[in-house]
């Protein structure tokens, strides 16, 4: 069975050494969703402008959260990220963020990307919550990773 | 139809005036859930002490990350919290969160609640990640929230 | 001649004491510019859907950075902000920030509303900058302030 | 006509991928001014000790400003500065603030050698607010980079 | 005997709740220790003009520090800080640190001027130990209180 | 006599250069302790779930303050760590911590350790204080050092 990493044998938790690793490159994509009242998304979708700065703040605090990673996660390393880009869809149900992270480094980028599309999610349910109040954000997944060891792997459908 | 309120007439994103409202007790409770293989959920129960460092990181990170709410979402307001506190929970098929935050303010405290549980979800996932690769962050909720206009609300079973 | 209240009679700097005044609603507006290529205001203009997340990423680092600017002045409070509004405008030698922002407190805002116009028109900067290796930020001036002692004070023209 | 790089085709922000590059030796310096009346100026030369510390001040919050640029400006990367100097002068219409940045990275420095001047700037303005109310933080400008593709570059005077 | 009240029932941490306490006028100050080698404080003092930028930024650092306790402190709640200075001196066996903080908030304040004081001791560590590698830093304990329940105590000499 | 590197002969405060620096592994330890009263001592060792939490809180504390340490000390270079341990043994007058950091950096690592070490003995003091008024933080002192010109060097007993 494989070993929780992130504690030592007397369970305190320890950051990762990843000293003796080479740097090298590393992706990962990650996506959540806000699930929502039709009207809502329909108040988004008819309130052009305003879904434009709705989705931009999504975007732009997804991207902050990713680079804050090591600051909000206790055992996360720093990581000097190479690249943050955010999609985020409106959907039938609610709208979908998904967030791609890279780095060149000793150490992947999954809580990176799973942290940036967790804050996207959050700041949508924020700018939306004066008009559904009962939102819930669901499917926080990791969908690839690519990099390190263990090479590219998908989340299979 | 509700109004987003977080965005003006011409859609710009700004930060709610609540300059004229009266600071009042406030509380919102919040829940997540992370979905992981029973054999990880094992994992956590059998190394005893372990558990106990992976709980008491996802607790802290959760409350520190309440703390940091103002600074993770972009319009919401930087409040000075006079309570947090988070329960964890193992269950059949995971690991429930549930972030409880009191304010003394002119404005709510549900993103608070709601980035408690998402950081304390994302805690434990980058915790058993060594595990379990394909787990699930889900159910990010509010619970209830009381204080301020609308009184108290439970959300319904 | 008007003292600066900053450091002691000693020079030492300290953070101003404020604990015996009474928290009164308290406002300021600050404005910047960014002086730019007409080539480069033309492709802010002409890539319509860009502008939109320029304008949107200026206005959310402004709104971010006025809520931090406790952290970043040295001898500033912590303000606890009821409000920061931002108004980005296009004129005819380079964009305009204007930052509103409001509080409840022992101190004014002036240096907020300062730090969110000077951040944003930093971000207006960095995502020009591969367009337009030159320009000049310039005219980071307080335009008015109301709430303490002075009353409400507007520049002269 | 040269492209905004940090907007992608269909408008939306994301952090410029920089993952290909190598690592570079790079360099920035920029430059502010805070203009204020002469008596302000005056009361900081002659309160000897005190402007010892306005200046330190300053230094030190352009200092701290520049290493923190990553986290203020959304699209900016978080780099791992080698070297921060700044060096403040007393003009006969103000105060002048330079402020040097130096890293060995993959992409450069001027977003943090401006945000080092803009925030040394508004420290001063911040500690001798309380003497002259209505001064101008201006000229924000990169003076020099070297270092990436473009080699040096110095700004024509 | 006294409880430990960060811990509940089950010895989980958690914020205290303070929610229904008043906000009161409360001070607390705080000191540490650097002992260094006569040689090093030698060269602090001959080197009058660096002394004044080494107490300036163990002044401003500590003062920095004391704002940012809830973020540092796990369980310190978020309080807005209305006065902060601190005192440097330069004794026969090295530095000490006085670092005096004011509020008027639901809880003490305590931690935060601890936390400038250790902050502000770490700071002449980190500018000294380029000719002094084993200084220690010492005696970080508060000095006085005031405000709230326990009314005003000193410690004893 | 050793020179004070992080003040230029002008006296005024810089980060010191290391951009022409190889990065190499480097590793630093320190340690602090928390004297307190024997009945605050078997407080902590009876409640032996409440310990658990106390120990893990000042681990975690530990860990994201010398992540940090470069945003707290003002002249630290910003470093991405690669392994952050904090050991914390409860003894017969206190509480002592170890904190063992890693990099592989232009640069050491010590502040980071010290800095680990002290807000380790911080947040032990904070979750005391309601049982122990007068507790103090002493002994924070570097322990050993690698990586670097200097070699491997340890603090003589």
């Amino acid at each position: 069975m494989k070993r929780l990493t992130h504690v030592d044998e007397s369970g305190a938790a320890r950051m990762v050494n990843v000293s003796a690793k080479k740097p090298t490159r590393r992706r990962a994509v990650a996506r959540s969703f806000v699930r929502m009242k039709p009207a809502t998304l329909k108040a988004i979708r008819e309130q052009r402008v305003a879904k434009g700065d709705v989705t931009a703040a999504a975007r732009l605090a997804a991207i902050a959260a990713a680079k804050r990673t090591g600051d909000l996660i206790p055992l996360c390393h720093p990581l000097p990220l190479t690249h943050v880009a955010v999609d985020i869809r409106l959907g039938d149900e609610g709208v979908a963020v998904e967030c791609t992270v890279e780095t060149v480094s000793r150490t992947g980028v999954e809580m990176e990307a799973l942290t940036g599309a967790a804050v996207g999610a959050l700041t949508i349910y924020d700018m939306c919550k004066s008009a559904d109040r009962w939102m819930t954000i669901t499917d926080i997944e990791l969908m690839e990773k690519s990099g390190g060891r263990s090479g590219r792997l998908k989340r299979r459908a």
